[in-house]
This record gives structure tokens, sequence and C-alpha cells, in this order.
């Protein structure tokens, strides 16, 4: 029997559905945390995976009730970047001292920032997964679902014994799992995958596979990468021109037909995490002096977008 | 009487139509050169001006077949600049010797490809005009509308005779027209607002009036700005901070509800001047060793979103 009995995902958006659903689909007793509609479609209906391999209505518990967190031992967190300080401050003083919490999030900032206001362990999870929602309660799989976990707090005793509980959790589940012997710079290496693409998807609304097919493009791809890769080492991570390359052709090939999350925010008028991806980097690059024009310039047309998708929902 | 008594206008966009229109309102004898459809559409109903200070339909000659030019006193280039050499080259052999051509362009290589084509007197006109095409015989004016004129080659006696009729030609119309002093500089500064302004409009979809809401646009028109004014410089055009920046801020203020010709072209999947603009300033950064990222960034996105729209309009 598996350590993590009560298991809580906080935010049911693609990414903790996916996840979410693979562990409730395998006989888990998981609760989606998420807002009211989908809440209420979720509870009602059921969630509708509808993944590469499979097809499937699971049944899964949702929640918009922080205080059901009482009984957890795990706690996914896959809620927006922009959100994690205000939900960590929300459930520290729900969730038990033996809760853990994953963070399946996107950008290398969240799981200091949820340290910062917690004193459960908080992990790292390296995410690389090809999901969507459909409406409110209907999750569309498009590819991979991998997992990569670690802790980038100095290692306690305990640390290595939970990684592997959730390893065997998601191995169980039908999720790949494994524990990252370097999770600072596997999450780094998908951050800069998150910067290479993510905006440039978001501002024309069209696939990795289609971004791609553009020279100037893979030239504007390239010179972020650089800027980014720079920032990387300031920062204390080594990741060279070589991994880098790989890492950003991985993406291309493995998620042709996928546009970004920032491109699904921006069409659907909601805030993105370009903050936490190229406006970190344009931060980090200003704490170190370096200049970051690429990173730049994708954080600011996005910045725009943001804003005007946002006032056209508004309308 | 006026010295051009025939005059035609290669190219009948908006800019062509509001040139083009305002002198055939006048009483000048003007023909539009354009695609069939506007052509016929123009032929049969007459063009309809939505100006600013009038509604009228103006009854104006339109034709297709550029043999008419044979009897050309005057040529308004108004055609994208894209087009410039195949159009030069294609009358070359039409138009008289003693006709003048002017062209109403963006970008600053349009009179010197002209040029290379054609022995006939080739002005230049730095163009502010706010107008877009509704359907095919509307032209719908937002603001302003002046030319200023000149030459770029060196001097000829008649230049200045040629250009004060021009001038005479289009006050007499209610077209502001003056002799620009330096004109090349003139063109630089239309050009500089063209590369600070369309791409970004034409990314966004927006006008100039919201673009400039966003603080982080700001930044990047400024960086845009400071990378186009040491290209400028390597041209021999020298262009001060305060210049630039009162240039940019005439347009944001001047031209609040405008979107770009960029934009234009990009909302009907139509090739861009984008080349023109921040792809020119790419390319003469590479010729002097100039790094231009912010222009480069530009350049890339409108590149992609005119791939991926005139693949849309292609479906």
């Amino acid at each position: 029997m598996s350590k993590y009995q009560k298991i809580y995902v906080l935010g049911a958006g693609a990414v903790g559905c996916y996840f979410g659903g693979m562990l409730a689909r395998a006989g888990h007793d998981v609760t989606l945390i998420g807002r009211s509609e989908r809440v209420q479609a979720i509870n009602e209906f059921g969630l509708e995976m509808d993944c590469k391999s499979f097809q499937d209505v699971v049944s899964i518990r949702a929640s918009d009730d922080l205080s059901v967190l009482e009984d957890a031992d795990l706690v996914l967190l896959s809620v927006k970047s922009l959100d994690t300080e205000k939900t960590i401050k929300a459930i520290a003083s729900i969730v038990p001292s033996h809760a853990v919490i994953l963070s399946l999030q996107n950008g290398v900032a969240n799981v200091d920032i949820a340290t910062k206001w917690i004193s459960n362990s908080v992990y790292a999870a390296v995410v690389y997964v090809a999901t969507g929602m459909l409406g409110q309660r209907t999750m569309k799989h498009h590819g991979r679902g991998e997992l990569y976990v670690g802790t980038l707090q100095p290692a306690k005793e305990w640390d290595q014994e939970n990684l592997a509980a959730i390893c065997k959790l998601f191995e169980g589940a039908g999720v790949p799992c494994s524990i990252a012997q370097h999770i600072k710079k596997d999450m780094w290496l998908k951050f800069l995958v998150n910067c290479a693409y993510n905006g440039i998807s978001g501002i024309g609304q069209i696939t990795y596979g289609e971004m791609v097919r553009v020279p100037e493009i893979i030239q504007q791809i390239e010179h972020t990468t650089e800027e980014f890769l720079a920032v990387a080492r300031a920062e204390g991570v080594f990741i060279s021109e070589a991994e880098a390359l790989e890492a950003n052709a991985l993406i291309a090939t493995t998620m042709v037909t996928q546009r970004s999350s920032t491109a699904q925010d921006l069409a659907r008028g909601k805030k993105t995490e370009i903050d936490f991806l190229n406006g970190h980097i344009l931060e980090l690059g200003k704490k170190h002096g370096i200049p970051v024009p690429y990173n730049a310039s994708i954080y600011a047309l996005v910045k725009m977008l943001e804003q005007s998708k946002i006032c056209q929902s508004v309308k």
C-alpha cells in the first residue's frame, strides 16, 4: 500500500487533471482542487481523459474548498506560478506536517517560494507532457507524460525515501517517474525550453512544429537560448550548448502538434506565466548585468498580447 | 494649368487611393492602376472616400493594364516595396522620358531600386497618412495626409521646378505638400517610426494607441530605436535621440486608432513589407557589424505570422 493514501491536486488545469486523473484511474484516493465550475462539472460527470493511448471517464473527487486538505498525505502543486505564493499561504495552516508537496509547475522559482511559506517537504518535479483542457471536464493528452523528481533543498535522510515512494506511486499508475540526479539542472533545461518556445507559440498561436519551419524563428530560438545559458551560468547552472540544442530539438520533434500553455492562456484571455519564464530571465539578466534582448522582446510582446486579450475577454 | 496633365497611380492600395482620389476629386486626370477586382469595382461604382473631413464618391479611372502609362506626365508609385523592382521594370519601356515618378512608399530602398531600372526622374515623398481599404472600392481615412517631397539624387536644375510643380498640384487638391530640405533624413525618420511601430502593431493586431499603454512595449520601442539610430549613423544619417523620441511620440499621439499596414497585411494573409523595415535594419546591421536583436526579434515574429497567416488564407 502506498504511503500516500490521501492525494490532493492543487490546480485543476490540464497538468493537474492529467496526473491526478492517472492516479485516480489506478484506484488512488485523489481530490482535484479547482474553480467551482470545473469542480461541479467533474463531480457531476467525471473527468474525461482523452489520452493518446486510451479514452476514459474517470470518477475523481473535486472540491473548491482548501479545508479538505487537512488529511493530505501528498499534495501535487499544479497551480500557475503566479498563484504559488497565495496558494501555499492559504494551505500552510491546513495540511498536516507529514504531508509532502510535489511541484509540477513551470519555471525555477516555485519550490523556493513554497518553502518560504510552509515547513513541509517540498519536492520538484520536471514535467514533460502535452495536454490541454477542452471545456470544463475534458483533458486532452497529446503526448508524453513523464516525471523527474528530486529535492532542491539540502537532502535530508527521509527525502530519498519520500521520492522513491512518489516514483513507485506514479509508476504503478502508468506514469514514468524517476528520481533525477541533478534536478536543478533538469529544471533549468525544462525552463530553457519554456523560454525558447512558449512565448513564440503564444505570440503566433501556432504549434511547436509550425514554429520551427520558419528559419527566422530558429534563429530567434538560438539567440534566446544563448542569452539563457549565460544567465544560467551566472546562477551556477552549467548547461552546454549541445545539451541545450538537444533539449530544444526534442520539443520540436516530440511535441509537434502542441501549442504552449502561454498560447492556451492567451487564447482564453487569461494571464500567462511569462513573468516566470522570459520575464524571470530578464530579471536575472539585470541582476547579473547580462543583456537579454531576445528574451526581453518575447516578454514585451506576450505582455502586450496578455493585456489586449484580457481586455477583449472583459469586453 | 498643371504641368502634370496625365497622372497615374501605380498601386491602388489605401495610400494610392487616398492621394489619387484627392487629385481626381480636384478635377485632375488620374488613373489608378491595380488588380482587376479593384479596378472593376472602382470603374463601375467610383472610389468611395470616407475621409475625416468629408465623405464622397469620386469618379476616377482605373485600369489593370500598364500600357496605358504611355501618355504619363506624373506617376505616383504606391505599390508595396516588395513589388518596386518588378513594377519599374515593367513600365520602363512604356512611360515617356519626360514623365516624373514620385515614390510614396515605406522604407528607404525604393528610390534607389527604381533609379536602377528607369532613367526618368524619381523623387521621394515622405507620407504621413492613416488610411485603410474597406472592401474593393472604399478608402477609409483616419487622419493626417501630408507629403514631404525631395530628391535623393544629386539635384539637377529641373528638379526644383518639378518638385515645386508637384507641391502646387497637391496643395491645390487639399493635400499639404512641401519640399523637404533634408528628404533623406525625413525618410529615415519615417523609416524609424515604421521600424518602431509597424511590426509590433502587426504582431498584436492592435492600434498605436493601445501599444503604447504597455510599459514593456515602450521599452521595446526604445531599444528598437537605439539600434536603428546606430545603423542610421553608420549609413551617414544623423538623427538625435531627441528627434527620434519626437518622431515616435508624434505617431503615438496623432495616429492613436491606427493599425499599421503590416497589421493590415497580416490580417488579410498577405505578404508584409517587413523585409524593407526591420528586415532592412537587420541587413544593414550585419553590413556594419552592429547588433540589432530587438529589430531581429520583431522581424522573426512577423515572418512567422506572415507564413502562418498566408497558410491560413490559402487553406
